[in-house]
């Protein structure tokens, strides 16, 4: 059986999440994403309304993909925190992998779309949460196990890691070096969750 | 004797930094600018010869009013950790009366500007490293008083707070809340410099 091609949709929204990831929103136009995805540029709002309707979806799918990554967080078979390790450890591999060059989506979109699209902005902060009541639960493992002191509530020490998460990503992409990502790492199992 | 006016390449800068700082790089006109400033639009390029290069003097301002700001640490009548705790105080005070709507402007053009623009991008690692500096000297002094740990050298002491700030500013403008920045002073001190 031929393997079925991706939609026309389908290859405007992968090649829409890319652009605006290495570009950002408002320096991307509806032209860029028609000529990466190789499709004619009328095609666009036969499927997106908007650019910002085409943004979210993109988002979706990167909190998507974020998501799958977080498996290895409910692998029982290995201690909550060297999960919560291995985890952080993958991020700093995969920016690594492209460089450092695109930071991460949310944090792209929360600093250029915040005043701009009130909506980019709810579903930004929405993914803020969601990932970190992800990251809250394999803390509260972490302290139930007593390898995390349960001094500041699990969420909140959550919340502080993906803060320190995104102004490291954000500084690795401005000095275009890995060594904000390290040292986030350092700092975060030697004092954050010590 | 009346008061010298502003020249108008100054009154341009001045709407120009809050205009940039508000709505980001790409989503600002020229004539946005000069409609911000009261002038009109041909006059723009008699004082700038882009808004890339009115772009690195409105960062070079917002940088010289940050150092204004790091005054505080500088005053020896008191501990260093507490001038150090002075001084993010008053970040936040600030970052309050903005109502979190701006972010931080190296935050801010780092996240949009660092792939399409090498100057900008290397104003604002300057900038990064430049405020690294002068707050590891102050850590460096808590150290020497024994109110910080010497486990890690300052400057990446230093460098994780300020990707901590950063990360935490970033959610505050997406969560539209305080409470972000809150939870940034209160683990850089019982934690990262504890």
């Amino acid at each position: 059986m031929p393997v079925p091609r991706r939609s026309l949709r389908d290859q405007l929204l992968e090649a829409g999440l890319e652009t605006l990831h290495a570009k950002g929103f408002n320096a991307t136009s509806v032209q860029d994403i028609t000529d990466a995805a190789g499709a004619p540029k009328g095609s666009f709002y036969n499927h997106f309304e908007s650019k910002e309707a085409l943004a979210i979806e993109a988002l979706r799918q990167y909190v998507a993909r974020g998501q799958a990554r977080r498996a290895v967080l409910r692998d029982r078979s290995r201690p909550a925190i060297r999960r919560l390790r291995a985890y952080l450890e993958g991020l700093i591999e995969a920016a690594t992998e492209a460089r450092f060059s695109s930071g991460c989506l949310l944090g792209n979109f929360g600093a250029e779309l915040s005043g701009q699209s009130p909506l980019i902005r709810k579903h930004v902060d929405g993914a803020f949460c969601a990932w970190r009541d992800a990251l809250a639960e394999v803390i509260a493992e972490a302290q139930q196990a007593g390898d995390v002191p349960g001094k500041f509530a699990a969420g909140e020490l959550a919340e502080f890691v993906i803060d320190a998460w995104e102004g490291a990503i954000l500084r690795a992409k401005v000095a275009k070096s890995r060594k904000p990502l390290d040292l986030f790492l350092e700092v975060t199992f030697a004092k954050t969750l010590a």
